[in-house]
Parts: structure tokens; sequence; C-alpha cells
């Protein structure tokens, strides 16, 4: 039952972040806990059980608790491996332990794949049967929908783009990958693209050329700008098109800070892709921007809690 | 019903080959009907049928056909847009027609979904959840097994794992896909590589310097052939790690002819697998050979047939 009032709690690198939610709607504000006033998960996990009790005086039908991390779970057992930027959380058993404690029917997954459900769900990617979700900011995060129901894999490790190559002798990734495209595509590998490609053209380096500088020097006429965009978009391309070619989606769903750059980013990406592709893997194809920013966790976490009961 | 009778038709480039399956065995030898006998679908039709009604006279409980063809296939219709190394076949009804004039329940589909399931039914994928296939041949074609069946994407072309990107800037592939891994490791590419690495040393190119002259060159030491089949699991892990890091599969396994070269292909390409992935994809994966060779096809479209029942 997707319409009861259920409880999102987004772990991020900064904060957790705490809302009720009712099928898409928020029906608070985001409540905030700094994850650096914490040494370790137990005070957390007790500052987070603090607040989902003030928030069930206000809210007395709160049915169920879903909750979005940013790394690698364990769907099944509900235990976080690690949080991307948190320290002291390997192997914590985070859904049971906020189960065992607030009383409440508790989901736990990774948060590329509640971006994706939430898309799935409410957003871009609605009414379709097999979506692929991008989400391109520090890094590059994927989630999937197969066949109409979160595809998770056989260790719940599945839509790992950013870690797919797009050059079997490319810059190494994290894991020895190399190519992989989260090393040409995250936030700081843009900047880093972008200061060279000035610097090569023997041009002063722009003080903001982070990915939202450089979609606002683009919009403005600057040329190794929009090359850039061209650059980024081909290299995402390439992984797209190959994620393509295995899945055959129906659509391809991108968010995060990058894809904020719009047509810049998915202009030449829809080009390149319909250069590269057959006509049956793109014809039905949508290319298509996220329709959720901050929120996507929130609301893709709760959303599985509510399908859950 | 899976333990029933039934005909298993599978399409190649220069036959096509009928024989009688119950679930994994075969019950009559391989009837051939060379293709280039006929001239467009319907004379070609007419000799399938007439050997299934010869067949029928022997095998009175013949309860559904299934057909493999190489190349694009609506599965939902039955309809053929096009056989590889086959003229005259876009856009056949083949499926209906069959149907229609065996008056027996048909299935259709591409080979290599046909061989994703022979093998995962009854060969070296059996056990699994989710596996993904590769035949190294002339082409390099796959097939998905995901979350327990056959993954066929939204309009019946996933598992392309030969148009798979390895290179954003490589080899141009057949659809203007750059760095395509069949245009790395298809028959002709391996021996085109090997010659020039040959040349390069200025040694004779071997006369047979085919993926199988190559196998029996590297086993008797050879060190260019050695070098050769390095390059070729090195290709071949690019684009099986980024496929491992979309789909998180328990199993990879690979058949073809190129497959052939059993440990000279698997052991350098295990060792690449195990480089680049996390402990989390790689720890629980068995990369495996295909246990069924050119009966695959005959088998995997014949369990269909029965599964539809």
């Amino acid at each position: 039952m997707s319409n009861q009032q259920v409880i999102g709690i987004d772990f991020g690198g900064t904060s957790v972040k705490l809302a009720v939610v009712e099928g898409s709607e928020l029906l608070t504000d985001v409540f905030r806990i700094p994850t650096q006033d914490f040494v370790g998960a137990n005070p957390l996990i007790a500052a987070i059980i603090d607040q989902v009790k003030e928030i069930r005086e206000t809210f007395p039908n709160i049915a169920a608790i879903g909750i979005g991390v940013p790394g690698a779970v364990d769907f099944s057992t509900g235990i976080t491996y690690n949080l991307t930027n948190v320290k002291g959380w390997s192997s914590v058993p985070l859904r049971d332990e906020i189960q065992r404690l607030s009383g409440l029917p508790t989901v736990l997954d990774n948060d590329a794949n509640c971006m994706a459900f939430a898309e799935w769900k409410f957003g871009a990617g609605q009414g379709y049967r097999n979506v692929v979700c991008v989400t391109l900011g520090t890094g590059v995060g994927g989630g999937l929908i197969l066949s109409g129901e979160v595809f998770r894999g056989s260790t719940y490790a599945a839509g790992e783009i950013g870690q797919m190559s797009i050059d079997y002798n490319g810059v190494e990734g994290p894991y020895g990958n190399s190519g992989a495209l989260e090393r040409y595509i995250g936030n700081r590998q843009i900047a880093e693209m972008a200061a060279k490609m000035y610097e090569e053209k023997g041009l002063p380096v722009p003080e903001d050329h982070s990915p939202e500088g450089l979609a606002i020097l683009a919009r403005d006429g600057d040329e190794v700008a929009r090359e850039a965009w061209r650059r980024i978009a081909h290299y995402l391309a390439a992984s797209l098109m190959s994620t393509i070619y295995l899945l055959n989606p129906d659509a391809v769903v991108i968010g995060g800070g990058v894809a904020h750059a719009g047509e810049l980013l998915f202009d030449p990406l829809k080009a390149k892709l319909k250069e590269t592709l057959t006509l049956e893997c793109f014809h039905h194809l949508s290319v298509v921007p996220a329709r959720f920013g901050n929120t996507a966790g929130i609301l893709g976490c709760s959303a599985m809690a509510a399908e859950s009961l």
C-alpha cells in the first residue's frame, strides 16, 4: 500500500535528512542531523530515533520507515557495508536497529536505487518498464528498473554505471578498473579537464570552472566551455550506449548536479546516441532529465517502505 | 511442462538444423536443410514444414516447435527483422507461418537468447539467478537471464554485448558505435590482430592464425600466440567488467568457437576481472565455459517451446 504516511531517512555525506512522506508528497520540511556531530554509528542512530519519536507525536499514523544510504548495502539483511564520506559505518545492521528502536517496519537500500525508484514511481521514468537511472555528481551512480522492478543483482551491487569502462586502456578507476566513467565526468574530473582545456588554448582558467560554472560560461557563448560539455556528453554517451545495447531500456533518466546543464549535456548526448545505436534500440528510447533533485532519495526510500507494507 | 517432445529448429548462416528434443536430450540426429538451395522465405519454410511432417510420422507426440534465428526478432509478434547471412528474410512472420502450417504451438527467439536459455536450464548456468551468456565467433553475441528469466529488453534487442564499447575513441562498429567489442575479438579481427603482431616482430605469419590455430600455437609455446590470447582476454574483460558492474550477475557463461581456447582465454580473463572488480561483485562470481556447443541453439529454442506449453 503506497498511500500511507512513512518517514524517509536519507543519509548524505554531511547530514541525515528526514521527512514525512505520503506518496510523492513531503508532508513536512526536511529535518537535518549533521553527521559530523556524531562519532560512530550508535550515537547518530540514537539522534535519528529521537527525531523519529518527535515526528510521530505530530504524525501518529506513521506506518513505516525507509532509509537510503550512499554506498553498498545488503538489501536482504539491511546491513550497510560502508557509507561514502561517513566513517565508522562498516557492517552496521542499520535497518534492524532502526526497526527495533522505532518499532516500525523498516526498508533500507542504497541511494541510487532509491533515486531510481522515485523517478520510476513518480518522476521522469513513470510508465516505463525498463529504466536506467544515472546520477552525475561527485561520483557517478546508477539504479536499474528492469521488467517493472528494481534490479539489484546477485549481491545487491548492480547499477554501478560509474565503474563501467569507456576505455580499456584509460584512466584507472577506484578499483583498478581502467576507464571508469566516474574518473571522466565526476565533478572534480570535469573541473580538471576544463582547466586543462583553457590552459592548452593559452586562455585564463575561469575562477568557477566547476560543472555549474561551465554551464553558465557555455550559455554565455564561451567556446571552451561548450567544447567541455560536448566532451562530457561524449564520455557519458559511450557508457550509456553500452548500457543500452546490453539492456535495451525504454528510458534513461539522468539526474544529479551535472545534469542541471540541461541542453548543453542532453543535446550532444542524444545526438551521439542516435548516431551509435541501432534503430531498434533508439527509436522508442526516451533520454530525459530527472524530475526530482535533492528529495529523490527521501521520496524513493519512502516509496519502497510504503510498498513493502 | 518441459518433459514433452518438441522440434527445435535452428537457423544458421548455411543451413537450417532440426531435431526432436525432450528436456536436454536430442532424440534424433540433426536434420539439415541447406539455405542456399532456396531463394526467399516461402520455399525454405515449405521445405522445413515437409521435414516437420516427416519427423511427426515417427514422433506423433510432438507438442510444439521452437525456432532460433540469428538476428533481430520481435519476440511478441514472432516476426524476424533480418537474418544474419540469409537474404530475403526481413519482416517475415516466421513464427505464425510455421504455427499455421504445422498446427503446432510455436515459439521464436534469437539464437543468443536460445543459447543463454539452454545453458541456464541445463548447462553451465544451471542453478544461477542472474546469468550473462556470451558467444564468441564470427560476431560476438549475448543473452541475459535476470531474476530467473530471459531478459529481452523493451524491443527484444537486449544482450548485444558485441556492440558494447570498450573504447570511446576506438574502432568503428557496424552501427557507428566506436570501440564495439565485436570489432576486437570477432574471428576475423583476432586473425588480423595476430597477423599484425607476428609482422611487427619480424616473424612469419603462421598459415593458420585463426583463433583455433592460435590456440594450438599457444599451447605449443609460441609467445606471440600466447600474447594474442592475453590481448583477447583483456578486450573481453573490459566489456565483461562493465557488464558485471552494471548487472552484478552470479555467472558469466562463455561459448562459441573462440571459447574453445580454454585456459588460454579463461585464465587471463579471470585474473583481469579479479583485478578490476570490487569484492562484492567478484567473490561469488563464476566465469565458466558453456556446456553446449552447436546444439545450444536447438536445445534452447526447444526448451522455450516446451516451457510455453
